[in-house]
């Protein structure tokens, strides 16, 4: 038994209505009480407890990154990092000192983004051949829909023999090293087939790390392999997961079905303890703005010849949602552009247990009024990753001036009744909830976003913003009443931070700091 | 959030050591504080709940039977009772007044005891085909190893063309009726498959009330089917799931192989939450004393002909068992005779995670002197149902006069440090605790048990009998932290009494009554 009090706080135990108190009480992995500084001390002397004296610091609900992928968080911890690349040559230089230093057979980069280079081109085969010749390198570009390989991958992928537009050919018909979506899938596939669960389990654990530094005390890991839940099954038997972890599968996983798995068994959403739970599944209604392949209804601004496409065919779509939903499951549907936002909303419309099992859209980018509507009357769940306003800088390229009005309409969403959970798609956007709460309220005001005055209007305020990072997300995995809050009766999982960010002017909220973390009532980080 | 304060009771929060209190704080689900009347008031009052006066009432731990089965206990509910019968005239008579009111197609009875028949034979299929000719009828045994079918259930079981000594067969080559063991169970699963998820659900349900009335408030589910987990996972998305369930499957289920499908996913001992958990398998070693079916080293007394037989090749026995600790999978394997447990002593000795997953022997009937060392230094854990000492009271017709010494060990297992979890195999042995705590403690002293004096030395005490009941059985599947106690941290998993048991008379001890049953801070049943 362990009973701790803390004091001397400024203790936010939830914001939509705001209450603030100096303490509360922590019994075991819950808080029990929550009041001012004489009560939280007698009640924790009464309890046998020892009191803590937070000395005037702030204190807020852990964080909860509703869509991240763990594993590739994971890996992009050990991960040659080439965001912010300027340069095909600048890219070469930092593959060359990769290469040198990592052990994995695989060299992964990740991060690129051609608009940046200098050259204002695509990088090819032939660029990274010229490095690296004789290990696999696959570089994936920023949105992780497009990515580059050398010949060696190309080879081992088996994607040198693949004919689909998703493999680039030059005009001799000859694959230059670019391939997009499912291919950039299969690629990552190939590559996360040749590491061990046990490699996986250190990936994994350094993911854990890194959130839980930044005051991250729940993910909602998307796209989940098999191989990544036995990973993660073996931490938990082991008592090695510290964060606590909601799973959306992946059901075309290579292996084995994950679907049909789950099936057999009977399992639904919800079942497992409070660190690990099977939630659902987690599909694709179609692809990203930067590749141009999310689904919209009329053309590209800046590409007339194609308004993107379904990732999935839509009549499979509404099956596989179907059985979902019958079978107990958790749907996170994967969609950005209004077209793919249509298509999921017709086929939740049609389910039945969409209230009950709260489906999800992810991303949720290019919003249009009627689909507004719609999308409240659902009852349906909008993840959102509001770090993409400031990453997707290049959008109204994408949109033109009408449709930019359409961007990340967070404001929108939360003023008509939407549920909304906030996430970072991480390793997509950084971790650091700091960051995205910033982008949420900020909008670009101070990143030089040549559409700011388009789509400031759809700017929260901090309160929202950190809502929607706490009870918003605990709401998307079903756990508003456990998760999220500090009030009594929910998990002890919260972050003393470094300042008031409801007094921490707007450009600034990205500098806040995490000073502590707790997960169920125990201290997993300490930035001393 | 929902705090309770219970005061003016007898508290016995533990038993060994002894942790008696006046009253005890409940908050949401768990106990946060055991104490004075005063202090529990005022502790109560401070976190804004409610005072409770039990009004001198005792309060105990709820009870954990740690080996039954759910499914076959609900079954049993709605099924003809044949205990106690003394002819069969009279089982005849049942068998047509029950068939008169059963809407079930089926008709299944148990509980018959050919020792009790005055015809001192056993019942033919002859004898049922006269009462019920159109609807199959399946009577089985006390003992659960062998049944009396009529000619109907003998076609569509399959059986009447098995040619196996398992279905006995007359001089002619027909069968009698009778069969056993493995035929036993083909008669069971036929008669399991001809019923709905649903169907199955509502004798779940009944089960579950039934023991809930009597107090116990976790069970260890042995051979749990597919089916019944499918079922069992219905009720508790439902939120139906009152009862705390932890499964040992049967992994020889015939939809579908149970150990591939958990080890397809990883899934280990203790996934799943608070109500319901995936503990392991259920595997046997031998039969049963009554059918002479257990695997004895020297022959039966009453049949020097046989000395048993191992119900599961011992190499397979050993191949699964190591495969099932390998997967992280919980042991519970049915060992009654002093070879079967011998045999399944050597198994675990080999086995690498034998202390860390609490390996199980179910029943430990016949146990040699030897056995008892080995198995107290194995560390696993022993299984026992107290109130076979009176349903086995030919026991040493079985034995003779030296191993009846060895049965039902008690005594010295718990003074030999073997870990010992209470249970009632329900529907084969009665499920109210008291029964069993009055046969541990009495051991058939006033049950005319003609071997009295020859166990008497194994009985236990109150305390022992009550801490083997809560804490034992919590030890048992990996919950002595929150099961099986009311100390702070622990679930308010209780009952209240009508009368203090550790100032019962022994022979009075079976007529104690549970007036309310408390499930994670829920009042599930009340007597009034």
């Amino acid at each position: 038994m362990n009973v701790m009090g803390f004091i001397n706080a400024r203790v936010y135990a939830f914001f939509k209505p705001l209450r603030l108190y100096e303490g509360f009480v922590v019994f075991n992995d819950k808080v029990i009480y929550t009041g001012n500084n004489t009560d939280v001390v007698q009640l924790t002397r009464d309890l046998g407890g020892n009191v803590i004296d937070l000395k005037g610091k702030t204190v807020l609900p852990g964080f909860i990154d509703a869509h991240l992928h763990l594993d590739s968080l994971g890996l992009s911890l050990v991960t040659l990092d080439l965001r912010g690349v300027k340069s095909i040559d600048e890219l070469k230089k930092k593959l060359k000192l990769y290469s040198e230093s990592s052990s994995f057979k695989w060299i992964i980069g990740r991060g690129w983004d051609q608009e940046l280079f200098i050259d204002k081109r695509y990088p090819t085969k032939l660029d990274l051949d010229e490095v690296v010749k004789d290990r696999p390198v696959i570089l994936i570009r920023t949105c992780g829909h497009v990515a580059v390989l050398n010949t060696v991958a190309l080879e081992l992928t088996g994607l040198a023999a693949y004919d689909e537009k998703e493999v680039e050919k030059d005009t001799c018909g000859n694959p230059t090293g670019l391939i997009y979506e499912e291919a950039v899938q299969i690629a990552s596939r190939k590559f996360m087939e040749s590491i061990t669960i046990n490699e996986l389990t250190e990936l994994l654990k350094k993911a854990q790390y890194y959130l839980i530094s930044h005051g991250i005390t729940t993910v909602g890991f998307v796209s989940c392999s098999l191989k990544s839940l036995k990973a993660l099954l073996e931490m938990w038997v082991r008592g090695e997961l510290k964060i606590r972890v909601r799973l959306y599968v992946n059901p075309f996983d290579n292996e084995l079905n994950l679907v049909e798995l789950l099936r057999s068994i009977g399992l639904k959403r919800g079942f497992g303890d409070e660190y690990l739970k099977i939630m659902g599944l987690k599909l694709f209604a179609d692809g990203s703005l930067g590749a141009r392949t999310a689904w919209l209804t009329q053309p590209y601004e800046d590409d007339q010849s194609t308004n993107g496409y379904p990732a999935f065919e839509p009549d499979n779509l509404r099956k596989i949602s179907k059985l979902s939903d019958e079978l107990g499951l958790q749907l996170a549907i994967h969609a950005i552009g209004d077209k793919a936002i249509e298509t999921v909303l017709s086929i939740y419309r049609e389910l039945k247990n969409i209230k009950h099992l709260r489906h999800r859209i992810e991303h949720v980018s290019v919003l249009r009024d009627d689909e507004l509507e719609e999308f409240s009357k659902l009852g349906a769940v909008a993840v959102v990753q509001p770090h993409f306003i400031i990453s997707d800088w290049w959008a109204d390229r994408r949109l033109g001036s009408k449709r930019i009005k359409w961007l990340y309409r967070f404001r929108s969403m939360i003023d008509n009744g939407i549920p909304v959970a906030f996430s970072t798609d991480a390793p997509v956007e950084p971790v650091n909830p700091w960051e995205t709460i910033y982008a949420a309220v900020t909008r670009g005001k101070y990143d030089n976003i040549a559409f700011y005055d388009d789509i400031k209007h759809e700017s929260i305020n901090v309160i929202d913003a950190l809502h929607s990072y706490t009870y918003g997300s605990a709401y998307a995995i079903h756990e508003e009443n456990v998760l999220g809050s500090l009030l009594p009766g929910s998990y002890a999982d919260f972050v003393v931070v470094d300042r008031d960010p409801l007094e921490t002017p707007d450009h600034q909220l990205k500098n806040i700091k995490i000073l502590e973390t707790y997960i169920g009532g125990i201290k997993v980080y300490s930035n001393e």
